[in-house]
């Protein structure tokens, strides 16, 4: 009974998340109060405040999220066996793939995580050097094993990647002619092949 | 007397441009009021009003100057005789030296632009896309003249050159060990490497 009770209370909450994510991404953070947030949902805003303390909690919730949800794809890609062209190749497309399967929480990681307060700005940024120092692993292992350059400039081929990841939400149309992973292999295939000794 | 009325009339307008590219960057579009403006400029909301039409009219101000700074060192980029790879190199720090130049102005483009009423984005996307299809012409001259692989795909490679500019006014800190026009330069060191035939 109290399990039951805890499940509708987090699927709830995860339904205001989720409808957070996508008035932020609409509206932007500043744009959005909590009470667009309970109309969107057909809720009462005493309902809301029953589920979360603040309107920056449920920023960071989306914005926490996003990042994790990164980082999980990028650490399979970083623990692959296999050539560092392929696993840098594989964390690239999961990078787009989930920036695209989550468009709103990808737009608010990437736009609104500024408006977080200073300690949790802090440690959203914790996670993406994380994320980043994956990318640069990743592309150190490909050097010191004789496949990329070992000129290659290891940071801006690392922002290169996660530049080209990023900036894919910002043009990309649902319905278009390429989908997430086509535009992946696309952009890796150029950046691979800058990188390639 | 009427041209010395005129010239005070348009730095004023300036002034509140500059003032609205500021907030709209730092609180994004929808949460910024008139009012803040006004505050911000010491000025009652009346004035604001008897230099624009609408909090709209300032948003396509600041975009619209934003698109034709990039557009006019586009240009100049794509007009220079020299080699593909000087053209290229010259458009990418030319675009990242604009965006941190004014880096107000410049995340506003980036971010608030999708808040447009739908014919004045429209205009937008026009120099948005003549701007890419600067970038684009600059690397199909490189593929025709034997200097650039000719199985480079045009389309993604003026992408990975525009989303490298574009992200970098995201993680840049003024400052920091490395310049705009440095930053240029690494960005294409990479870029024109994956292009080289």
């Amino acid at each position: 009974m109290a399990q039951a009770v805890a499940l509708r209370e987090s699927s709830r909450k995860a339904e205001i998340v989720a409808a957070a994510a996508r008035l932020f991404s609409e509206r932007g953070y500043h744009g959005t109060s909590i009470q667009h947030l309970a109309d969107a949902l057909g809720l009462q805003k005493g309902s809301i405040y029953a589920h979360i303390g603040s309107k920056e909690d449920l920023l960071f919730a989306v914005v926490n999220e996003g990042a994790d949800r990164f980082i999980d794809r990028g650490r399979r890609a970083v623990e692959m066996e296999a050539f560092a062209a392929v696993r840098l190749r594989r964390l690239l497309v999961s990078h787009i793939e989930t920036a695209i399967e989550h468009l709103d929480a990808a737009t608010v990681f990437l736009n609104e995580w500024r408006y977080l307060s200073d300690d949790r700005r802090e440690r959203i940024q914790m996670k993406r050097d994380l994320y980043e120092n994956m990318v640069r692993r990743i592309i150190d292992d490909g050097i010191n094993a004789g496949e990329f350059r070992n000129d290659a400039n290891v940071r801006f081929a690392a922002r290169l990647v996660l530049s080209a990841g990023n900036w894919t939400y910002a043009w990309f149309k649902p319905g278009g002619e390429l989908g997430p992973t086509e535009i992946g292999e696309k952009f890796a295939d150029l950046l691979i092949r800058g990188l390639e000794a």
